[in-house]
């Protein structure tokens, strides 16, 4: 329920995960979140949008187009005489504010946990239940699968306007405890090409995309969805890196070729083949979005070695301290004999940093009234 | 006829054209070469072999097929009563020296015009005529492309050990003079897999791999040929570029994947894209094989202010007159808005050198003595 401060404004706090997808567009959930705050009052002049602390644009078509199909939902169960509807919401204008823990725009698919938790925390504000990954698939295609927690299928459905896509959950984010995440982040600079038009060139002019899609994704996506429920991690762990590198190599074959990996990629990619090679055994795996950032799976009792493997092959810029963030892990020392086996040219700053994390929950309201990142008077606090 | 100097030596000095696959794997010869000096005598102890001034082993598994298969079409010969056969050189030792005009195994193709050279060479030592394509794919694959000169084209054939593979000529090197060739010598480092084990590999792990070997490279083969013959700069340009992104994306999709390309060869795939652009015209094109240097087609009257743009995006290290190899190329200003088009950040030291050249000759023997690469002695000169 809303909470309601004296009438003059209703608010609304939810957090929602980021997603990477395994077999790229079955899902993985993480607990890197975004977290959105949305107020109504009657005393608001206009909607308004703050992502990360700056005002954006409220009128793109995108927003636009969640908020409308929200109120339109809204409006719906009022003339269905839903109880708990709040009317109060729909006549007024209302204010969005929006923070990440993590680095936007970098390929962890920042657009999809953060129109998730819009279309979630817009909801809960205007009383709107039910299946929300249509709607939030308005904003960003692959925002439906942030709707979930844990591992989570994308359905794309058979209708042209892609009205009956949505997300399944494949198993919860408790299914695979030992199942671990890095976030190796190479750069925190704006990806050149957004991925939505990026997707769009690939889908007209690669001709290997159509056989992809055609040929080798449905067949993918069961063994995926297999080698999830049995935990078996070097099927996920090697159909991940394959279905990565094939969507990438779908990228290169677009006309003019879309590049997300770069040299530091590259670097990642062999390291992580070096090291299962040394152990004869699959460890770790990579997947890569539309960036340069590496996504790292391994398992738990592998955390702390890999960590120290990746310190030593890209030692950190400055403060050893600040390289990784997230959940904890204890520093190790490394063999002289994986050391050489791996036998790369250590790349100073290649990394600026790991972020460790593991799969987390779907969208939730954050109970905490202290969470809010907006005030009173409905404006951004300091620290959103 | 081989020089024969006072009957203890017998010596043959030839040159072959480096080849470009402009569909991978229809081909194009260019005016870069490999030279080679084969001399037999009966003072020789043994079979060696000197590559860019080097000693190297003869007991490579390659060398020998090239040598047993030319040696047993000069007895087949004999024994058939052929004329002219020069039956000193079947009993006889070989010494075989070899240098390129251009940096080897950085993606060149060099065991290509190696290997064409040489049996080019020894089959004229021994007096071997007709279709040598097959013998030349003993030693290298696309060896037989460098069997002719001008655009070329690689027949597969049917038989499982490859014996009907061979090369045609499509049009000579004087079809389309206007058509121009510069290579961005990227980097002169050894390429971190070897072609073969990388082709085969691709072979066994990558999906799309297959599929582009069924469905899209015999399309490609017939209008890359009908563009050749029409010299329609536009289909030739698009075409080669497309399928070079196409080969280093199944490049991407074997497992683990291999990478040709790196941030230098992207950045001159991003600016021959802008440079199209701003003209809405492909008045340039690039192909890359196995390595990160660039291939880069335009037609004569574009070549100078490429070059210059090249110069402009790519600031050579130090001496600029240095920066541009082979023919020559009149310097030239660039536009602002043509600049500011592109909008790149220039990348020193990107690209080590230019290599201007041309379509050029197949195989050839060279008459004048004074070129041979061996001495009197049987052993390489100083200069080879």
């Amino acid at each position: 329920m809303p909470e309601d401060s004296g009438k003059e404004l209703t608010m609304v706090t939810c957090s929602a995960p980021v997603n990477i997808a395994v077999i790229k567009y079955c899902e993985y959930r993480m607990i890197l979140k975004t977290t959105t705050t949305v107020a109504c009052s009657r005393l608001f002049q206009e909607d308004r949008i703050w992502l990360n602390g700056k005002e954006e644009d409220i009128t793109q078509p995108r927003l636009q187009s969640c908020l409308r199909e929200i109120r339109r939902l809204a409006r719906k169960r009022r003339s269905d005489g839903e109880a708990d509807v709040d009317t109060a919401g729909l006549s007024h204008k209302v204010h969005i504010c929006s923070v990440n823990n993590f680095p936007t725009a970098a390929g962890l698919a920042s657009s999809a946990a953060g129109y998730a938790c819009l279309v979630y925390t817009l909801s809960r504000v205007m009383g709107v239940e039910g299946e929300l990954s249509v709607v939030s698939r308005q904003g960003s295609g692959s925002a439906c699968r942030s709707m979930h927690g844990g591992f989570v299928q994308w359905i794309m459905g058979q209708q042209g306007d892609g009205k009956d896509s949505l997300a399944q959950q494949v198993e919860p984010e408790t299914h695979w405890p030992e199942l671990r995440v890095l976030v190796l982040v190479v750069s925190a600079e704006r990806k050149p090409v957004g991925s939505t038009s990026g997707m769009q060139t690939s889908v007209e002019t690669s001709i290997l995309l159509k056989h992809r899609a055609d040929s080798v994704v449905p067949a993918r996506m069961k063994e995926m969805i297999e080698a999830v429920h049995k935990r078996d991690f070097t099927a996920f762990a090697e159909l991940t890196m394959k279905d990565s590198n094939q969507f990438h190599a779908t990228c290169l074959d677009t006309y003019p070729p879309i590049f997300y990996l770069n040299d530091v990629s590259r670097c990642v990619i062999n390291l992580v083949h070096r090291y299962n090679r040394h152990y004869r055994e699959t460890k770790v795996a990579y997947t890569f979005d539309a960036g340069p950032n590496a996504v790292i799976y391994t398992l738990q009792q592998n955390v702390e070695e890999f960590v120290q493997v990746v310190k030593h092959f890209f030692p950190p810029e400055t403060n050893g301290g600040q390289f990784l963030k997230g959940l904890p892990v204890a520093p190790t020392t490394l063999s002289e004999e994986l050391k050489q086996a791996i036998g790369m040219e250590p790349m100073v700053k290649g990394i600026c940093y790991i972020i460790s994390t593991k799969a987390g929950p779907g969208p939730r309201v954050v109970e905490d009234p202290s969470e809010h990142l907006l005030g009173s008077d409905g404006l951004p606090k300091e620290s959103a």
